[in-house]
């Protein structure tokens, strides 16, 4: 295992053991179970172990964010629970998800509940910080309060972007910032509150995670036709057969002539796409520089992040925050 | 129009304009649409009423609580949003429900951004209210995660009670605090806060909010039994027909003789009753005095609620909240 990967299963476990307290005493029995659930069915905690690092990174220790990464990985659950609802996704982290696993009612008070927890955990910051200020905790719960509103934002664009291939790149970014970026961005910034960093470092590494959170998104569109199904959990090029909007998308219809847009807009709107049509759209891509542009672009970001730390004196969680910089678009799942 | 309502109207206008404004730059406009709906539909607006009058009571100006008051309506809406979609009713303040007049995924969404927007709006509190302590700030947002976390349960409990009639007298109390009074309790406990009362004030008045919420939901029930059609909004005796859990059934199935309970239970049980059915349900309810047992307390809790505010000096505050105790079980709709 690389560095990453061992550090991320470090703070992933005490972050486990946390959510597992916080939600002993949920009632009646059924939504303590549906709560917990996709917790116990593993996933990578990438956010609370940000959240940590970004603490150890401006001099404080892990367990003074402990309650912070709860938060934010509690409202990370929360949004996938709804998220499969209203997507219909039936498969999450490899099990069925909460809306099937029990039923819709049970699975959206479940992520009502995993909400309610995450301010209640955050509101107890002091608690396993007792040098933070009230100021400080309040600044916490902005931060997490506002990501929480860029998430139903995002998610509602991404929705509404559904068959409209009119999209800009501007738009597209912004719907993933708020997405998916906005929740990581959120992540670091309150693990740099938790360790008591100063207004400066505390948004620069809220640009951090948001640089980060875009690659990171764009990542997982390029995988998705990149990558091996075996890897991905699902067929390559599902977003196309799907006709999901993504950067390469985006990119590719800004650049193709008329005939090959024709093209990509067709197979796009069809459903149950053959494997050719998906070849000839990756095809398409390809020939338009698409899915290297779309690299690129995550690249940068990615480089703008690492360049942010340069900033910081140097420490194990600084080389672990560079590495995950990489790691976000060197996965393979 | 009596006291009461005028003095609701009055701070419904507040609360609304308020509203109106924190949720005006939601995108996108479907979103916002859907979330500001429920607002214009109408509504009494009894928690931000309760907010604005308790913060007098102790000695606030009304300004002082209006964020906090926001805060307790949206939380409201977010939870009736949520509940139609889980109990899959369709009707809202005459109106159509989110779900019905958009669909399930927006109201899903409609629901969250406003349980976001919620802790946004209670976090700017010192905004209206300088005076107010940080710490003030973060006890507002602990009294709202708290109820918002008994909310869910309550709701789970409740869902879990359909088809259990074993539910013994405590658990459906402590089934109904949950689900309604324990935002209520919020409610007049935010609005002491921010009034600056010390914690025996605050206490109390937290402990006035739950006796007049648990007053209110068993009068909800009695309701149903007892007012019109007209009024109602719905045939009486639909709890009967849903074969739902009340207070009064609750008492009559620990009351009635083997025979009688068994007619209760299978009439509860069936669908598509008949009116004689209904009638005969009802018949058994007057036998036992379950229907008077059950109003009998909701007076009791309302007593009780008025005691504990006699404590405070009189003002027009302390007068109007002493009414609304009356008016909780006197309203007819």
């Amino acid at each position: 295992m690389d560095d990453v990967t061992v550090t991320l299963k470090k703070s992933a476990s005490i972050i486990k053991d946390e959510i597992d307290a916080s939600l002993s005493n949920i009632i009646p029995q059924d939504l303590k179970n549906a709560s917990i659930y996709l917790t116990n069915a593993g996933g990578k905690m990438l956010r609370p172990g940000l959240t940590l690092l970004t603490c150890q990174l401006v001099g404080g220790s892990e367990s003074d964010a402990v309650k912070s990464g709860v938060a934010i990985e509690l409202i990370h659950t929360f949004s996938l629970i709804h998220d499969d609802i209203m997507d219909d996704d039936e498969v999450r982290r490899g099990q069925p998800a909460v809306h099937v696993k029990w039923d819709e009612p049970l699975a959206i008070l479940s992520g009502d509940i995993l909400f309610s927890k995450a301010f209640e955990i955050a509101l107890s910051l002091k608690e396993s910080n007792p040098n933070v200020s009230s100021d400080a905790v309040l600044e916490t719960l902005n931060t997490i309060a506002d990501s929480c509103i860029k998430i139903c934002e995002g998610q509602a664009l991404d929705m509404s972007f559904e068959g409209n291939f009119e999209v800009c790149e501007d738009d597209y970014l912004d719907m993933i910032f708020k997405k998916t970026g906005a929740l990581i961005a959120a992540a670091t910034k309150i693990g740099a509150i938790a360790g008591g960093a100063d207004l400066n470092d505390i948004s620069t590494l809220y640009e951090y995670g948001k640089l980060i959170g875009l690659a990171f998104q764009i990542h997982d569109d390029y995988l998705d036709l990149t990558s091996d199904e075996e890897s991905l959990g699902k067929p390559i090029g599902s977003d196309i057969a799907e006709g999901k909007m993504t950067l390469i998308v985006v990119n590719a219809l800004e650049k193709a002539n008329d005939e090959d847009k024709q093209t990509i807009l067709k197979i796009l709107k069809e459903e149950n796409n053959s494997l050719e049509q998906i070849d000839q759209v990756m095809n398409l891509f390809n020939k338009y520089g698409s899915i290297e542009y779309a690299s690129n672009i995550a690249q940068t970001y990615v480089n703008d992040a690492k360049k942010i730390l340069s900033n910081f004196e140097d420490s194990y969680a600084k080389e672990t925050l560079l590495k995950l910089a990489d790691y976000v678009i060197g996965r393979s799942t």
